[in-house]
């Protein structure tokens, strides 16, 4: 038998977009909710990611005269999760995004931009910025409703053991003062848990080992894009307890962050909306494309990848001033250079020069003729050759970026076992979780993912 | 306290090519060995494979003067799995294939024919055939060397449970008897390992449910190549255990079977080798051409499972003669069927039979211009137009095949847990393991990795 030191109807593991909502819903349901969090602040990796939340069917596509509907977003989903997505899964988020980002707008309180935006992969603007484009509003916003709600939120309390009796799982075993640096520090106690378990503990990016059993290249020479306690013990636990795993080996690179800074950093405003759409990536050794630039995350960032060694993306000051975009951070940082010649940027990054005018002459020969019939680019219409210096250049590494496997649930955010069972009393939801996004995770579906399945589970484990 | 029925010093979980391997090298290194098979008769997928076995280096290249080496066999199979191969394990595949091999053939006596083949995606020829083309002469040489050895083989015997002592696996729970079609027959034995257990199950292609939670394409209505006992019940077992699963979602489709037989059956010999690389393969809705119909397996197995239904493979009576195969087989089944005109091999399938003749024409073209623009396909030096009659249509759907991931192990054939440690007492090799054949295993590669595996194994095995 447990000695138990305290005992709630539903236990949070996580203070992410996940986590936060499920424990606003089950408390709402009428539960006793805590919310454990390992870190010594709330908010997790949601906190640092853009805020943006993808929906089809809001108030907000009609007021800008887009069409869009759940069926439209099905479709996007799971082709860019190469049709490994659970269908129910992605059915119960496309279908109630809109519903979900509502409850966020109106009952938390989320203040969003007059703005519908589109991102690669998604057939028609439909995905919305928290102002100041920052995960850190929602989370803020999440925030005051716990504290309204008088929901604790014990910090610096890690999980060490999901508790099952045989039967159904009825606790946890946590450490109180964890700390990352010392993980024997702090002191062990026993949660109980009358009602439920929802894990929400994220992805496991930051995990070198655990991410490279599954796929080898992330060693520990890839950086991640994630914070650095982005780490697998939750989902290993209750893999230890007969929850089955999906999709693991799937794992989301980021293509457009540079070796050169860490973290997500400030070169991926240049490289996503000025590089990949005007620019040209080269290999490092021969200075040629190698890629058609506007391709999905997954094809570039296994390209880049694939080379063994940091490519080169190059652009010039007439997309720089045509995109508007100010990256004068990634200037300040050198993160971007500027050259005034083709040149004097080959010698920079010991790239063979007459080959880099050579590439750059035959793209500028593709822009104008409509078609990249070696690399099968979309030309834009407002695609323009590089040619006006200065010009400018980034080195490119994919980073780890998103981890789109994880536990296996139900349509109800149940935990499913290894004998295709719900494991009674644990639920999970948002990255921890695998399956919604298939292969590929498309731009601004990890929040909708994050509401829809945080609202089914705080409901479903309130009992 | 486990009450043992039987004691051993190695216990060998499945009689294919991986199980019967390490059995005789856990017995030459003088363990006593049992080896437990669950069906009524040994061989499992391995007796009905085409015995072919890939080697880098062997006496019989060097005899037909081809120059290979472990380093290109290495190259070739990191290619093939997209990088996602463990690198550790891959090596010692590519490093004691040839070994192994000559093994097989001294040692146990295989009988190989006399040439040398080349399977896509190998960049040399370094594939070998057992006589018959079939993985049954392989399997016959094993048996016979078991009986010689005196090993015992335990048909009808079922793991059910592998007993850990909480230090370390010290035997099974298994139903002697078992019977599939009743799981509850049978009477349950507990056999003491005191050396080790090494599970040597082959993979989960026939397991729809579980195969289904990694690629939810894969539901029953996707048949197998494999036999219906291929399921995943040890890999289950091993992974409560806590053994490390390793990208299980990487399940290989035979792009080339028919839904107009079931297995593997005969159409696979004129789809693969005739009309794939004479032929093209048509959308049944509009009978065009939508794929490179020598893109490797992966590529083309996704592409025609996203079309949803069967798509129709079309070659001619050119291709047919000269390829030197006899496809009667095929035809007497009437899974290839041949047609006097184009207009009336439409009309069987319900193909639009103008777009179709339009399509052909393309096709023709480009085998005359020698470029295929669209679809990249290569123009081999033997290509040659669709246009002699009759034609040759089969039907296109793919089938699973192999399941590339499994149980985590080291190099040391160890089975390793979530915690990155070996699991003491736990061995595996062949289908069953994960991370030696990465995203995409090559054709012949399968019995290498149960030869060198499950040499290994039994090694360590014995202690």
């Amino acid at each position: 038998m447990t000695r138990w030191d305290e005992t709630f109807d539903v236990i949070v593991v996580g203070a992410g977009f996940a986590g936060l909502t499920a424990a606003i819903e089950a408390r709402n349901a009428g539960a006793r909710v805590v919310v454990l969090e390992k870190m010594k602040a709330p908010g997790g990796n949601s906190i640092i990611s853009d805020g943006g939340v993808a929906a089809a069917g809001t108030p907000l596509q009609k007021q800008h005269g887009i069409e869009d509907s759940p069926e439209l977003f099905y479709n996007d989903m799971l082709q860019a999760g190469l049709g490994l997505n659970h269908p129910g899964l992605l059915r119960v988020l496309t279908q109630n995004a809109a519903e979900a980002f509502r409850w966020s707008e109106e009952y938390l309180g989320v203040e969003y931009m007059d703005r519908v935006d589109r991102f690669g992969g998604h057939s028609v603007n439909r995905c919305y910025a928290a102002a100041g484009i920052t995960g850190a509003t929602i989370i803020r916003a999440m925030l005051k409703k716990i504290k309204e709600l008088g929901i604790p939120l014990r910090k610096s309390t890690c999980l060490e053991k999901i508790i099952f009796d045989g039967e159904r799982v009825t606790g946890l075993s946590v450490r109180e003062g964890y700390n990352y640096k010392d993980p024997e520090a702090g002191t062990i106690k026993n949660l109980q848990a009358d009602s439920g378990v929802i894990v929400t503990t994220g992805g496991f990016g930051a995990d070198v080992a655990f991410r490279a059993v599954q796929d080898p290249r992330l060693t520990g020479k890839i950086d991640t894009t994630n914070k650095i306690f982005a780490t697998g013990e939750a989902l290993v636990e209750a893999m230890r307890l007969g929850a089955a795993p999906v999709q693991l080996s799937h794992i989301q690179l980021g293509a457009w962050t540079s070796p050169d800074e860490k973290g997500f950093g400030s070169g991926p405003l240049f490289a996503d909306y000025i590089g990949f759409l005007y620019g040209i990536i080269v290999h490092p050794d021969t200075g040629k494309r190698f890629v058609n630039e506007q391709a999905d995350r997954k094809v570039l960032g296994d390209a880049i990848l694939s080379v063994g060694r940091p490519s080169v993306c190059i652009s010039d000051h007439g997309a720089v001033e045509h995109s508007g975009w100010d990256i004068s951070r990634a200037l300040k940082k050198k993160v971007v250079k500027t050259f005034e010649t083709v040149e004097g940027l080959a010698g920079h990054y010991g790239l063979p020069a007459d080959a880099l005018s050579q590439t750059i002459t035959e793209f500028n020969r593709a822009v104008a003729s409509g078609v990249d019939v070696e690399y099968g680019r979309p030309i834009l219409h407002d695609s323009m050759p590089i040619k006006r210096p200065p010009f400018y250049a980034m080195r490119l590494w994919p980073k780890v970026h998103y981890t789109m496997g994880g536990l296996q649930i139900n349509e109800e955010a149940r935990v499913i076992d290894l004998d295709h069972r719900p494991i009674p009393g644990l639920y999970a939801a948002g990255e921890v979780t695998g399956g919604v996004h298939g292969a590929c995770r498309l731009g601004s579906c990890a929040i909708t993912d994050c509401l829809v399945f945080g609202r089914i589970a705080g409901k479903n484990a309130a009992g």
